[in-house]
């Protein structure tokens, strides 16, 4: 069994760790791709459940122990992943009712789960003050609505404050803070609306400040962390700590070429110092962190198999049966100004060298689904199988399944 | 009632034709934005049918009289707009197993249904031969995969070559040929193709050429049609003319500020054109345009209730129970390297000016669920309703419904 590195000339770009290959065929949590693909059919999103495991260990190994780990719903909430993962992490981040209920059904406690989003209608509200879990603020609207139904229940919800820092995540993908943005409470304005919430009989019990998201450079995550604490220690009684501190996410993962893996030292080394301020300014107030995409995106996989391959004026192509409806990122189209080189391979032909740069394309009549570009890639028949690591998050549920009306991917956790 | 033009000041950039308001607010099918709300719920899309019975009925005016009108269904496949369409077009064109039963369905004949894509797997070229729909050939593979499935089950399928001319469309959205392509078999390839399928005993009744979509120049569409016959004629035995030759689409509708409607004259006389070419050479063979979007777009209208409204660091926000969701072209995430910018207005307020020129997002926690961006519109309040027009193609089923696990929006024909 092969770990891979440079070994053969037909690997992806980057090889997530923990993956092999046996006989120059990709292997998902020890079992033959073309195994999984009979089984379970094609197109198929593969998750090593294992990998995601070995993923929070490495975490809380590298990362201070205080570190509070809370999985982000969003990144994939297939159930099976979900409840896998549930007693592995000490809280979930939800950004819808549903993703409530999933994480209820997973098996968190309410008071684990953590409730965000922009809009936050008063069904949903009611829906997640009843089944105690804990409700982020994010306008002076919402905490009116908040208290209104606080009053009416005769209930003390469980409150945290969502704030918009006045600074922007240095580098990485993309930015949620700084300047005028619909996420959080604008920090110069947070303090009225504190008063507010003691006037309504409010208890804020923790604060939350998301900077961005999918960043790869450890320094910049280390200054958005502090910088995030510095902005809710300014605002955070002393006199009554808060719960938990949730300093958002951000930790990145590598997809295109180029792209290095995340640093954790800088990382770690800059949440010990939270945890040391934490302590001396609020004692006994938790740090918590909320990860989704480093948490499981390189945990899983797309297998798509070879339909058709046509060479068109000099140039070959791999007609796929899966494509953008199932993995709209792969194809560039979800919030990408410079597409993302997903690591790609044949994954019944990982021994075989590049022999040729063809096009893999979906089944879609547009050119918009394009999951390869002129990659160097063994040659390929169809039966073969193509797999795009790195699929892990904000793979299928990020994708418009229905457009064409194609068959939906089968999902699998291993 | 009122039809719109300049009158008000917080008009969208475009107001399609056909569409009303009375008392400041937005009637769709002559239903009131807001009654259809309550009845539907929020997010809605709303389909106006009528507003697609006369789009039809204007194009069979404007163009020349011999030429046949097939829908794209991939436009918009939901099936009470396919019911009613149906008798209004003479064709349907289908790029997946189900679309094609959704046309069957609708109650289309299958002669009349066309099955195009690039990744046709055996079984679903057996299901389309099995129900007597026209059979896309768009490469060698699927040529011979035919052959099989005609010899096995003693058939004669009804089939068409789509070609992969050797131009593209000079102006306009998305190009699809020219060049090397997935689509089609390249046109100097296609004679080849024509000899084996001789001699696998199989008929090519009928010619595809598609050489893109969503163009508003005129001149280049009606370039794209001569040329596109120009490439059939090149090839077709005039000795056995086709049924048809299918000239594709590619008319487009007017999305962003700047955008003009489509001028149908121009493209008329040069389909007049076309047709007396088409009658000199090959006597007896039909012209059939292929349109979607221009048949179905600007018939239907996404409507989504603000649920917040915030003003952060300065910027108004206008947060909304539906956003990139459920419409993700209307976020910018679909294929766009300028991101369109859709007509939008808030349906009840139509009468009052422009007073800020707030941001809408959706209730994603992304700043990729942008529906506007700083846009001139009146005041609105929490309970108002935004109304994105030009929604009736490409727009729920070309979306990531799953994403975030939000509730998925109504849906109805008016």
């Amino acid at each position: 069994m092969s770990t891979h590195g440079a070994e053969t000339s037909s690997t992806p770009h980057y090889w997530p760790p923990g993956w092999h290959s046996r006989d120059g065929r990709l292997q998902v949590a020890g079992r033959d791709a073309g195994d999984l693909a009979e089984a379970y059919g094609t197109p198929l999103y593969a998750y090593d459940a294992g990998l995601i495991r070995e993923r929070i260990e490495a975490l809380r190994t590298r990362l201070p122990g205080p570190v509070r780990l809370s999985y982000a719903v969003k990144a994939n909430p297939m159930p099976e992943l979900l409840s896998a993962l549930s007693p592995w992490v000490d809280g979930m981040d939800v950004a819808s009712g549903a993703e409530m209920h999933a994480a209820l059904a997973a098996g968190q406690p309410a008071g684990r789960i953590s409730l965000a989003g922009p809009a936050k209608p008063r069904a949903l509200l009611e829906a997640a003050i009843e089944a105690g879990a804990v409700v982020g603020i994010e306008s002076a609207r919402q905490l009116e609505l908040v208290g209104e139904i606080a009053a009416a229940t005769k209930t003390a919800p469980e409150l945290c404050l969502r704030l918009n820092p006045d600074f922007r995540l240095r580098s990485g993908g993309m930015r949620m803070s700084g300047g005028p943005s619909p996420f959080g409470v604008d920090a110069e304005a947070a303090g009225a609306l504190l008063e507010r919430a003691r006037a309504l009989g409010l208890r804020i019990g923790g604060y939350h400040v998301f900077a961005g998201s999918q960043c790869l450079d450890p320094e910049a995550l280390a200054e958005s962390h502090r910088r995030g604490l510095a902005e809710v220690l300014a605002l955070a009684p002393a006199e009554a700590p808060p719960a938990f501190v949730n300093l958002g996410g951000g930790l990145g993962i590598p997809y295109s070429r180029g792209d290095e893996p995340l640093e954790l030292g800088p990382v770690a080394e800059g949440l010990e110092a939270c945890l040391a301020e934490l302590d001396r300014r609020l004692p006994g107030t938790a740090l918590v962190l909320e990860l989704g995409r480093y948490l499981v995106g390189e945990a899983g996989v797309y297998l798509t198999r070879v339909v058709d391959r046509k060479v068109s004026r000099g140039r070959a192509f791999l007609v796929t049966d899966g494509g953008m409806h199932h993995h709209l990122a792969a194809s560039g189209n979800l919030g990408q100004a410079i597409r993302k080189d997903f690591p790609l391979a044949v994954a019944t032909r990982l021994a075989e060298p590049a022999a040729e740069t063809p096009s893999v394309v979906g089944p879609l009549c547009t050119p918009l689904d394009l999951l390869a570009d002129r990659t160097p890639l063994p040659r390929a028949e169809p039966g073969d199988l193509i797999a795009i690591f790195q699929s892990g998050a904000y793979g299928l549920t990020a994708s418009p399944t229905g457009f064409l009306s194609h068959p939906p991917p089968a999902e699998v956790l291993l």
